[in-house]
């Protein structure tokens, strides 16, 4: 594949993934909206079926959309250096376009929410206690499992062509990663709101400090780094791993 | 097959679409029920688990069972124009029919609520910040997310039969468009309830000003109007723009 | 397959129906447990996983463990008439010693429960509305939509083996009904409480009426033709409807 | 497989298990968390999309991750029982290290709740109700329809090689096991929170005994057996009473 498809792919890929994703975020805290409030199950489900859904979207390029997850392959080995800048830029441009869709369908939300300056959250993700020793840890510990699982499945049979790289070019391999991701957010997802992905976090910042939006606050550079280190360690880490294990 | 096979599968499938559909809205609205105020999760398990039965009863003519669907794969190349009529006046019946059935199953909840004039939202969308062209773009944007998955998901190897058209015919792919479609109401249903599907919000909103409702009020049908056009756009758009990428 | 065998798995299929289902009830009512007040959601969710384990364990008998299955694929050619009463006793049997099963696996919480006479629920359905005629309505619509999923469902390919009768003897399959269940609790389940299926109602109501609950009130008998009519009702129309539909 | 491969896997996949499952408890026991009370069908979903995530982790070594699995298979006959010993113990260390990850995922939530005493029940079950014999019995029946369904199962087409020790080594498999988990918690874990599973009540017990977690409490040792024993007879009931039956 052309490293123009693959920019093509992944871009379209994450554009969706953040669509979605950072929708249903504007969707609960967003006053005027249907599922106001409507609870972290919501929010998980919300951003597992984005991953669904932008994953089959870039399923030609292999469906990446994770910064964490190339860099994981690649170490492992699946997925050639050369190719690994263009995924990643396509990552973060699309990242940053799905985030300015997010906005326009929630545009009137944005207009009417009684704490405009407080709307970040709708983008990026940030501490409950911000501390960057442990925040880095959590989001180390959740991108590992994501990327880990992704580099084993295919010996769990996820996918049916467990020969190719990724995680199986078949629906259910994205139906299998969308509950993993429902699980990291459930379960991993309480301390520091799972970025588990540089380009769902950066992304989506960018998108923020850019748009117009009434009333907007900071855009938390300060805390940036670690939603993107965080996760290259993690990836990095499982994709090492997975090298010593007798995998089948 | 013939026009009058696709009529009757189209049909039957809407009906069971509107009847589970507006039927979970019913459950969450009217004051006697066991979901009352249940919560917007369980609205979009709802009407995610109504399609899966919807398209999945509709399965011999491709399960279209929304007008956007079947404009979008018309301009995208994939059903032929003289059927195009077919479907969508068999869509528009059986969202009726589905709709008029729900009505009959919650008859007694409609007979004691506790605010009757307001029950409109159980058979069509409204926005919560009336806005014509920003609404537009939300239905925009959530339709095209809908029909660009469909059109690109035999690459992901959704559905058994990736050659034929729509999103294959397989029960994994109908479980598949469940998920993508509960993801939309979870991330982009807040502002307006997502239609994207006319069918899915004219033929109710017919059903609602016809049928004998105990204390009914406005059909609303100055709004009417944008979950038609907008829902069209979005998948008109996403035909034409699967057309010009390289699709394998 | 021998009358015995026919018993046997669709008694335990039976059996862990009732067990699982009532249980996710008892789960939401009595207030010393960790789902007390879980929402209809989690009770959703509850008795659709309580048909997935259920009739898979009962798959070498096509997993019907439901009357109005039985009579609806009995009327439309799939089940032989000789066969019926056994598929009924066994269902009715299984349902019965499911829900003595839950009271074991719940004993505590129904001694320390502070409204004993009110916990009929957790075995039998009842009406938010009492009214004969409508509520046969809701039964029969909800039962209706159950059983002509199942007779169409190996058109839209579900079960790997479309050409066995019932809804195909796969893992898939059973999720797929599942999903359906679960979708029919959460669209029509409102005004009675779904049973669609006499076993599941009229089974757990004896057991409610010969166990020595603490407290334990009226079994509402006057009630309880209503989920065993309504579902016969739906299970012989949808059956019936079958036979004219042009099947592929 | 050697038993140094079985331990590696075995291990590996229960402390992912262990470390999501007690993950969720944690999201939603700890009051700094996106998860905060997020409720039980955030927990159930978060224990079954765990179990998902260890299993296929753990394919391999067929997945038991569960010494009432393991225990099960072998009086079934699927397990041979010099392998018995090994899956234990990688069991209950990978149960434990698991537990020991979460601790670190939310060390600064622990540190900044506000009952340090209390969050015991984020690593071990207890019971709502204090009451031997009837804890062991709710205990018993969830572990038994767990047990008594991984061994039914591929009967019911679950798995891609039916002929295989466990319930089948395919993503669909370890999906299906999810769904009967998450079935179990939402019907059978009101009682005692659903151990279900010797090594993932034991393992995080130890883990709480052994870390320096601020304020903690007692491990409630005096409980401990009942996690173990009661999984330990409703797996080895399972096992046995599905000899006496006609599985084809």
């Amino acid at each position: 594949m052309s490293f123009g498809e693959i920019f093509l792919w992944e871009m379209m890929g994450t554009a969706v993934l953040t669509l979605l994703g950072c929708g249903v975020v504007a969707n609960t805290v967003l006053r005027k909206n249907r599922g106001y409030e409507g609870g972290f199950l919501l929010v998980n489900f919300g951003w597992g079926f984005a991953v669904f859904a932008g994953a089959s979207v870039a399923a030609p390029s292999n469906a990446h959309i994770n910064p964490a997850v190339t860099l994981g392959l690649a170490v492992n080995g699946q997925t050639p250096w050369s190719e690994v800048p263009i995924y990643i830029a396509a990552q973060l441009v699309g990242g940053t376009l799905g985030a300015i869709l997010c906005w326009a369908a929630y545009k009137l939300q944005f207009d009417t929410h009684d704490d405009p300056a407080n709307t970040l959250g709708i983008f990026s993700t940030s501490p409950t206690v911000p501390n960057a020793p442990w925040n880095l840890v959590t989001e180390i510990i959740g991108t590992f499992v994501l990327v880990f699982w992704i580099i084993l499945s295919p010996q769990a049979g996820v996918g049916e062509t467990p020969g190719v790289p990724s995680f199986g070019n078949s629906a259910l391999g994205y139906a299998a990663v969308a509950f993993i991701v429902i699980g990291i957010g459930n379960s991993l997802g309480g301390p520091t709101g799972y970025a588990i992905n540089p380009a769902r976090d950066l992304g989506p910042r960018i998108a923020y400090a850019i748009l117009p939006i009434r009333g907007k606050g900071s855009a938390d550079w300060g805390y940036s780094w670690i939603p993107i280190v965080g996760p290259i360690i993690g990836g990095v880490l499982a994709g090492l791993l997975a090298l010593a294990l007798p995998i089948s």
